[in-house]
């Protein structure tokens, strides 16, 4: 009997030029009428005209107040053809740049970006527990981030609570910057911070300020405060990052059965609206600046009033408010997540269906796909290594398979008698070293050989992974002249006093 | 400010008649073009015409040779005239009768029926370890998929291996009249032993040789020994059931790299042509006989050879299945499953991707929807109960959310400030008893609140949950009356020496 082909082990991390730019590879599912959605839509659009916005910032409100909306103190009322107008100015398709241009990547219907999980306060891994973020913590989820081509975009993993606030976005974007070459973040805490993190940017990547105003090179995420409000920093970040030529996410964060109506058709009305009211201000801050639509709902359990995920209502959510952006043909986000407090099968389970919930809207960038717990407040690093296993199944699962005549294997099963085996097959010898996607942290050995290895469960064995990854880790080409070019640049505005948040 | 509604514990089994025939909510995938699935049928026509498969039981063999197969030694040549009129005579859709008619199943294209992980020698819980299946396993198992409306049939989830095997199947048996009226199976282990099984069902059910004759009662897995190999046993099966209008569940096992071509399509190939040329023996048998094709398709991991669930090759297999079912518009099966040791992470993601494969598949019973674990050689009960939360969130998808226009809450919009909560909304007052699906074992409270607990994972708590529902459990109306009907016959044919397997 011929002896089967054995492949040697494949490397954690992997170099796969294809995964970088991905397309949904299944349709997007409706889950309202068309009617329903022109529904919602109109609603969202009598929302914002008749109950309006609270918006906070003075600034915001004049400029909304010039575009035509009527203001009563902080309460702004919004036409429908301010909307109209704004979703005509919004670019449907941009192009996020890098530091790599290989790196470089379409935002639009269709495409799929996975971002990692983000906003947490706490970072958490089986070596040192849960705890507050740290700039270490943060640097490693930077690097590991870096690490695996299936995530597309960097993220605020967790947030490094040794370093001060009004000298923290320096830590972040530092990291950023030197440790990857993928797309970066900045926080919207006012414009002081808002306008160092753009001049690290053009500083560390030697543009020029057109080179930089022309492209989008750093996105944000604005959360309304649902219901109906708008924040000082978030309007702030809305008008800025405009501006600047650079990407707003507008997130409402809308928890059916708290922050917005308990039903999923009630709390897209609200969700949709305060999308479409932030991208008012943005596209009046300036037209055609580039921005992301959508949202992160899901519901609350009403046992307890918390945050649930991966729930079938977190998958509507996702699915209608899918509709809702080609209904108004934006590019717009999603979001997986996990409320579980571990790395568990609830934090597999919850993720996976937000996921595919995500998958099922077509959401262009999926926030939080890898490493999210506690709804939000934990950074998990053996969870992130899990996710990733799922990510790259979907990424492998955007290519199509092989159906040349080869591929059909007419000679393999000639060649194989009745119950017997194809692992010597020439189709088999030509084709093992490269079939089937190889998992990261699955262990597929038997029972008794993973005995014999410890009976590690897969959130043990991803200690070693993470572990393993970062130890290997070299910061990408260009990382020494950027640090170079950064260093002063930081130096310079630490010794000035940092830059304080806007409350 | 107004007191948030608590919601009262929801009980862990929940009377939900919706959930009991589910169709799929999602439309079907499509991987190939309608040219390659056309193609992949045709070679699977060539491979039955001039490849032939080799059929090991004599009868089989004379009955195929009678319907026009040219039959060498133990090969038999199938010509796709005779695949056309079994495709022909086969039922597109037929009803599956249950011991309570509430739980009658309608099998055809669109439909979605969830199966228990089966077929386990092993069984597995967290106080009582890793184990040969026993008798008192088994039961439990019964009586945990019947507590569940979410699954639909029972199945042999793990062999009672303290019952010699010539009297295991009156245990198999008696166990799922008595302890269930959900949709039972019968292994096929030879004609004694299926006989046997088809008296108790007509026995414990009082029904007549008509009415047991004309409506399907019970359904087996016929398997394959791809490639291309079909044993006595199964042979008989395919023969036994359909005379006596039982369902056969036809099903390839072709774990692409090793008894299948190391390609999807390849794979496809050879499991389209087991599975119709299993199909004409069960037609030829009696045409029109209830049966289901598809698959169980997936990879092995070319590093060890070891089966791998829950992979993108698996999930394509899954979608490749469903065209070809819907090419020749029969009702098919498919699985979910994993290939984990234990129930972690890994676990609940192969379980989850293979789930949402066979949702874009579409498929019309996915079998080993709850339990499976180590590809199954293992029946694990936390693992069943984190499972079954996975399939109540699928069910609870495929009702549309509430579109009515209370449901945009309007109302509840106007009546919270910007900033508010609507936990005290008319709205919400009059949906939080029941809006949101409850989760089973999913824990949502907050990091401090869980560590009080215990620090408790999914399936460490999932143990207290299987337990709670074996002890809560009361058997289905008409048990008694079942089982006093079954005694007499049960212990006749133990002094008569049970029966023997066909090897």
């Amino acid at each position: 009997m011929a002896r089967r082909p054995r492949r040697q082990p494949t490397p954690l991390v992997q170099d796969r030029p294809e995964w970088r730019q991905l397309r949904h590879p299944f349709a997007p599912h409706a889950l309202f009428s068309d009617d329903e959605i022109a529904g919602i839509h109109a609603m969202a659009l009598r929302l914002l005209e008749e109950l309006g916005l609270s918006i906070l910032l003075k600034e915001a409100r004049d400029i909304l107040a010039i575009g035509g909306a009527s203001v009563e103190e902080d309460m702004v009322f919004i036409g429908r053809d301010m909307v109209e107008a704004a979703i005509a100015s919004a670019p449907a398709s941009f192009r996020l740049c890098c530091a790599n241009p290989l790196r470089d990547l379409q935002m639009e219907n269709g495409a799929l970006l996975f971002g990692p999980g983000s906003g947490c306060p706490n970072a958490s891994d089986r070596i040192h527990g849960r705890r507050p973020g740290t700039q270490a913590d943060f640097e490693n989820a930077v690097r590991l981030t870096q690490s695996l081509d299936v995530l597309h975009t960097l993220g605020p993993c967790c947030e490094p609570q040794d370093i001060p606030v009004h000298l923290r976005h320096y830590v972040l974007m530092q990291s950023q910057l030197t440790l990857s070459d993928k797309f970066p973040f900045i926080y919207g805490r006012g414009r002081a911070q808002v306008e160092d993190g753009f001049a690290m940017i053009r500083t560390a990547l030697d543009l020029d300020e057109e080179t930089f105003l022309n492209n989008a090179w750093v996105e944000t995420v604005v959360n309304t405060n649902s219901p109906r409000l708008i924040d000082r920093p978030m309007a702030q970040a809305l008008i800025d990052f405009a501006r600047a030529g650079q990407v707003v996410v507008i997130t409402p964060f809308c928890l059916s059965g708290a922050m917005a109506p308990i039903t999923v058709a009630g709390a897209l009305v609200l969700q949709h609206a305060e999308a479409l009211g932030a991208l008012v201000l943005n596209q009046l801050a300036c037209p055609g600046a580039p921005a992301v639509i959508g949202g992160f709902g899901s519901n609350v359990d009403m046992k307890s009033g918390a945050p649930a995920f991966g729930t079938p209502e977190h998958v509507q959510m996702s699915i209608g408010t899918g509709q809702l952006a080609r209904h108004v043909g934006l590019p717009w986000r999603g979001a997986a997540g996990a409320a579980s407090n571990t790395a568990d099968m609830q934090a597999a389970g919850e993720t996976h269906m937000s996921l595919w919930g995500n998958l099922m809207a077509n959401a262009g960038m999926v926030k939080h796909a890898a490493g999210w717990l506690e709804g939000g407040l934990t950074f998990g690093f053996e969870k992130f290594i899990n996710d990733v296993e799922a990510l790259q199944t979907i990424a492998t699962l955007c290519t199509q398979p092989d159906t040349s005549a080869d591929s059909l294997g007419w000679d393999a099963l000639n060649e194989v008698a009745p119950g017997g085996h194809f692992f010597a097959t020439a189709q088999t010898m030509n084709r093992y070293e490269t079939a089937f996607y190889q998992p990261l942290v699955a262990d597929l050995s038997n029972h008794g050989a993973w005995e014999k290895n410890g009976s590690l469960r897969s959130d043990e064995r991803a200690t070693a992974i993470w572990q393993q990854i970062l130890k290997d880790f070299t910061p990408p080409p260009g990382s020494t002249e950027r640090a170079a070019r950064l260093e002063p640049f930081i130096a310079r505005r630490r010794a000035e006093g940092g830059a304080p948040i806007l409350d």
